[in-house]
């Protein structure tokens, strides 16, 4: 189980190392979004190839999407998001703080492990203590607006997507010609979405801007329970595959009441995060959108999104199948996931403490790190021969500073599953010693084998 | 030199075959974005990781980023954005069209080969013809604002960014402690940016919401003239050598006056796209930007973004050269530059016509097609068996209707490099027959040979 430290010491390596920094930090951050540095700029990407390679090229049933940020209010008015994307927020009476209502009461049944009797008396600001004294909720729109044209008016209102589903909705018949598609079948789609949190917090698990991977999976409505199920399960597996710990992982039903309004049911796969409170986090949802987007556009336009089956000369709006990934999150649980501390030898017998992210290789950030023994000018040549080379296909390392345990210990702790050290028998047996992270074996490997050596293991 | 008709050719084959959808087209359309369907999503995809490879991974001397869209005011201030990032915008009296001055200015231009010598009295509205009737030109803001927080209020002001660039200006010191960078190096960075350009179009090149990859490029300022050249040279090679004819492509010295602000010099790569009027649109641009953004940054923040040189002991905030690209007017150029209107030989002994998109065939959307030549049994066991197989590493397409000469130009259209077709044959010799597009010469490849003879030329 990740406890509360390791979130912690995540979130320190995370910043130390350059996986994320706050964003506008010079001018005093803000939690709404965050930057992802060099290394988590490549987590993600490995992240998002793994997702589109297994959901989207892999697979003879899906292909992918790549629809705009920004949509007419028409789109959202349709899809419900207008009048039910809403939050209920309070402000305290004392301070002024607004916060969500829900989450209040939610922190406050955790706490206490029973529902506040008084219902909001009972509830004290969690920022000046005060008890009890709040406004009555107000209904608080999570879309993000912006006008497009010259002028700040109802004409040039547009809304910054909260979902990139509508995209792949209001393109349905695009798809199902252009690509000759039929049920069942999906679209992938990987964006950012941007949603107006009152209260965005617990590191890059919820921001105001983020990054989705969805699918939308159109199936005969007969059919739609026997696809969640799958759904679920292929979700589940992605994950499992990829590294991540089945013990901290745990399957939601998430209840009628606290669905998204289009949801005839949905499951939550959670991850143990290690919050304070509860520990557990949404990682992703699959829910069961049934006709409810594909109808209300139907009602809304003049289009006709439907399916027309030539063999059985069905006529039928498909259900949706809806496994929705956050990428933002599935990068914190996959670090929180590596986090390791444990020990290594080092040269004087003994063994020192370190920290090692055990990324699945298919993820790691850096693949391999070339650390030539010394600086001496005899190893040089060589050791940026190999880097050139192996650089043509993978994010590979030069170290060439401090003392090689020292250079271990950094690549460890960014997840680099191999050390290459070039070392004065180089010049002689042209080989090099190849360290494997989790393990610290290490194993001579000719100069001319590196590249299939590597090529071999880094498949996963 | 592609001509007009290439490019209103190249339009209805992205809308037909689904490279590009037009953003929000049931509920009238917008020419603000677009979206990208199937094909489009993975040319553009193939794009965006090419560049990442050639200018971030491949490269020791560059990083990755990825930063938020959505940034404090503070940093548009700063960055001079919010005062100069306008463009002049004048009504027509009649019909009450905006347009932008500086457009009808040099369409006007365009057309009589001279300035017009009454300014704008001699210039016609395009939309209802009126002549020389217009407002005096007001100072339009190409920002994008939106608000977080519950009000719309000064305090939760925020705009959409108009570049990545400055997502990397203010995380220059954390890069270079975490990646421990020194000059010169380079950040990467891939994402959507915004302006509300008054006048979008020409397809998908002047859009509200639009792809850039670039580059922040940090130099010492006595080496800033050298490394503006070579970026000049990288970018223009990178085209050429992804496919692009070099007789299409031009250099353009952007004169002071019609520079960006930050600019102390530009390079614009420019492409022959076959617009109405002046056929040349601008593809990049190659800036000096000096020290102007490190230096604002420095004057607004309490954060001192320089570089201490150890070995030196020289203190300095270094100059930054910008290659910026469009990846959406990239991928544009790409499809222009690879569609062909040729001959192919039929099955009566004569030729048809066919079209076929030339695309290198590391950008090709669909990397092979597997065609059984017939949909009876004996074939489709082992047809689908190998598109099964080569679906593992690349997005492979299965075709089974229609005559297989109709097979082939669906595929030649989408740019497919490799026709696999399993035969009779192949159930006696195990092996089928590769077409390449281009040459439309035939192989017979034994079928466990098909992965390797794949991978060896899709490598370009």
């Amino acid at each position: 189980m990740a406890e509360k430290s390791t979130l912690d010491n995540v979130i320190t390596l995370a910043k130390r190392r350059g996986f994320v920094f706050q964003a506008g930090e010079i001018y005093g951050g803000t939690r709404s979004a965050w930057d992802y540095g060099p290394l988590g700029a490549e987590l993600k990407e490995n992240i998002r190839q793994q997702w589109w390679q297994t959901f989207v090229r892999g697979r003879e049933d899906m292909v992918g999407l790549d629809s705009s940020i920004i949509l007419p209010k028409a789109v959202w008015e349709a899809s419900g998001h207008v009048a039910t994307f809403t939050d209920p927020l309070v402000e305290c009476l004392s301070c002024h703080t607004r916060l969500r209502q829900d989450h209040l009461i939610e922190a406050y049944e955790d706490k206490h492990g029973k529902q506040p009797e008084n219902g909001m008396a009972d509830i004290n600001c969690p920022k000046c203590g005060n008890k009890g004294q709040w406004t009555e909720p107000q209904n608080f729109s999570g879309l993000m607006k912006t006008f497009l044209g010259p002028v700040d008016n109802e004409e040039g209102l547009h809304f910054l997507r909260p979902e990139t589903a509508q995209g792949i909705f209001v393109n349905f018949n695009n798809v199902v010609t252009a690509a000759r598609q039929k049920p069942p079948f999906g679209i992938g789609q990987i964006g950012k979405a941007f949603r107006n949190e009152i209260t965005p917090g617990n590191f890059i698990f919820r921001t105001r801007e983020f990054e989705q991977m969805e699918i939308e999976y159109f199936v005969h409505p007969s059919e739609a329970d026997e696809h969640f199920k799958k759904w679920v399960d292929d979700c589940w597996n992605w994950f499992v595959d990829l590294g991540i710990n089945p013990d901290n992982m745990r399957k939601f039903d998430v209840p009628a009441e606290d669905r998204a309004h289009y949801s005839a049911g949905t499951i939550d796969l959670e991850y143990n995060f290690g919050f304070q409170g509860n520990p557990w986090g949404e990682l992703m949802g699959v829910a069961n959108r049934t006709d409810y987007d594909l109808g209300v556009h139907n009602k809304h336009s003049n289009a006709k999104l439907e399916y027309f089956d030539q063999a059985s000369g069905e006529r039928y709006v498909p259900y949706v199948i809806e496994p929705s990934f956050g990428l933002t999150r599935s990068m914190m649980a996959f670090l929180v996931d590596a986090y390791v501390e444990d020990e290594a030898p080092n040269t004087k017998g003994g063994v020192d403490k370190r920290t090692v992210l055990k990324l699945d290789p298919r993820l790691a950030p850096v693949k391999a790190a070339v650390l030539p023994l010394s600086k001496k000018e005899e190893l040089v040549p060589t050791a940026q021969k190999l880097q050139s080379e192996l650089t043509k296909n993978w994010n590979v390392d030069y170290d060439t500073s401090g003392a090689i345990g020292r250079r271990y210990r950094r690549q460890d702790e960014i997840g680099t599953p191999f050390c290459i050290t070039v070392d004065f028998d180089t010049l002689e047996d042209q080989a090099v010693t190849i360290r494997e992270r989790d393990t610290m074996t290490q194993e001579r490997v000719s100069l001319d084998q590196v590249k299939s050596y590597l090529a071999d293991k880094l498949l996963g």
